[in-house]
């Protein structure tokens, strides 16, 4: 394998929809603090979860995780494992009570969390989008929400198909007093959340906030102390936030890249905005950069009706699909990687999560153009 | 906090129970690599998981622990997510059937291991050394194994308590035909596994293997597809081996933690030995070590029954113990760490695992000695 590198000699762009590309700061940190924790004498990996050390990484990575998502005050911030498809089934074994629960099909991810869920309670489709493959939303005005849910399920940003929420459902207004439940994986912290509408998040890390096998679960604390009998105590919210996310050994040193990520974002400033907020200021230059130049082609397309394109995951197609071999390693030469698309959609898929500098949209745009004035 | 460093400037010695010491060549590697894994611009942590990158890192950690393990072809290896915790219920959920399952308590994870199994069928107690403090094995012997048990399980070593299986119990010759279970978190990879008397083995990695949030488990073919309904699909270990593990996000950076500290012991060498066996030979010198000067000792006491001591995890007593702190304090000084006792037990734990030379053993020896004189 050869080493990649763009032309400045820097390294390559990463579009992969995740485990996804990580600040490089915060690379460089972890990789100078890997034998010696802040004059501990151990690596993050080699500290006791209980000791003194680890557990002020992992109250500081809580606080500012709450800080960066302005997550109020009535929410527990749990530290799990098991990833978006572990919670498809934790979140009914805690949530649902065994009765109903309603599910918007709007993709991939939801379409999976909503057929796990079966196996704990009767989960319903309220809407879905199937019959547009997925590239619209369904209007909420149009939801049929059931009176007895226990909770109604969203996933606000469908990694795969590349469609997000633009805001949430308020589900008071439409007449459901269900809490809501997002999985917020693939976009979680490159936008505000409006906590007033939610009453539970999940997510994977590995797209926005740090590595693989770490799981976020942000939970309103009502919402705790309901979970089925047939729940893993492991993965009981009730159990885990009484135990400060230490019932079992967490992912340490998750916990701690995603510390060091919480730490970087919350430096992030652009113009008058810091934090997420500055952060949603360059995700919507980059998705606009990106969506305009695919848009403003005939060699190129996004399917996506523009009210609802994900700002995180821009999947796209060369007209001439014989291309796109040609074009994933035309690619990989210019230092831009992982671009291929998700198997169930094909085509390409450029993820351009937090991490992701405006320069990169910017050297995958200049690629795309020279490809398309080579081969057109 | 300070620098802590022996007196030769070496890193200190780690005594934790896990997360635990590693060895320094794999943080040394890890470091090196993090930036950039062998020239592919992206850190492990960076990789999709369904990248030819990450699938090699991957393979090549399970050939290497099916190497390293002697883990017959009939046997699937899959790495999880939710430690020794979450396999209690993991565990009955893909083998009881919802029928019996027999228990052989031997200390604080056994009692766990029987409380949460309850959840998901007739969980027995076949046999208890409740009545003597854990401090001795229940002879095989005299164990009340059901006819009629799904499967019978054994924590191999007891982490908090000390006290470790010598052998294997073989229950074909005990007339039981049911698979045996077996926890070997906290001693995996420290000695040979006779798989002849195994169905099932499963271990945190965090103690002899990589770092937290791994789970290993290596399990017979024949025990996959049993599972209960309402065991989540992330959980299901034929789901899971269906998927060679990825089915979903993988903690892909332990995987890769993992994979270094395999090559790195099947390279050790001890006289004619290699690998585990190398491993076992230093192992059992460090323990030998260590419980010949406990037991030379008035000042100081272990209260397992020689027969039954763990080589890995230690735990021993001050006479005084109002001198407890100014003994961790001394340890801290001299670049021992981390050697407070569990608080269900007190007193001072000594974890050596692999990853703890033989001079880290002796370093706490000649310091206990010293301690002693100079406060008999």
């Amino acid at each position: 394998m050869t080493q990649q590198q763009t032309p400045a000699g820097k390294r390559p762009y990463n579009f992969s929809a995740g485990p996804a590309a990580m600040p490089e700061a915060v690379l460089q940190r972890a990789a100078a603090e890997m034998l010696d924790w802040q004059g501990s004498g151990m690596s993050v990996m080699e500290m006791s979860h209980r000791g003194k050390e680890f557990g002020s990484i992992c109250t500081q990575a809580e606080a500012d995780l709450r800080a960066l998502l302005a997550i109020p005050s009535n929410f527990h911030i749990l530290f799990m494992q098991g990833g978006g498809l572990g919670e498809n089934a934790i979140v009914p074994l805690n949530l649902s009570r065994g009765k109903a629960a309603d599910f918007v099909i709007t993709g991939s991810w939801s379409t999976k969390s909503h057929k796990e869920a079966q196996r704990y309670c009767d989960a319903r489709v309220a809407a879905s989008n199937a019959d547009n493959q997925h590239t619209k939303l369904p209007d909420p005005a149009t939801w049929q929400l059931s009176k007895d849910a226990s909770y109604v399920h969203v996933c606000s940003n469908e990694t795969i198909n590349g469609i997000e929420f633009q805001q949430l459902p308020d589900l008071a207004a439409l007449g459901s007093s269900a809490p809501l439940v997002i999985d917020f994986s693939s976009h979680v912290a490159s936008r505000s959340v409006d906590w007033s509408r939610v009453g539970l998040a999940f997510g994977g890390a590995q797209k926005n906030l740090g590595p693989a096998g770490l799981t976020i679960v942000v939970v309103r604390d009502d919402l705790l102390g309901h979970a089925l009998e047939i729940c893993p105590s492991a993965f009981n919210y009730k159990t885990v936030a009484d135990n400060q996310s230490m019932y079992n050994t967490p992912p340490t040193w998750g916990i701690y890249m995603a510390g060091l990520t919480f730490k970087w974002l919350l430096e992030q400033t652009e113009g008058e905005y810091t934090g997420v907020a500055a952060m949603e200021q360059r995700n919507i230059a980059k998705a606009q950069l990106l969506y305009d130049f695919i848009d403003g082609s005939d060699f190129y397309a996004n399917r996506i009706d523009p009210g609802c394109r994900s700002r995180m995951n821009v999947p796209f197609f060369l007209a001439d699909e014989s291309r796109n071999e040609a074009f994933l390693a035309g690619a990989r030469e210019a230092g831009l990687l992982q671009l291929k698309g998700h198997k169930s959609v094909g085509g390409m898929r450029a993820s351009i999560y937090n991490a992701m500098p405006l320069a990169g949209v910017q050297a995958l745009v200049a690629y795309m153009r020279e490809f398309e004035r080579s081969h057109a």
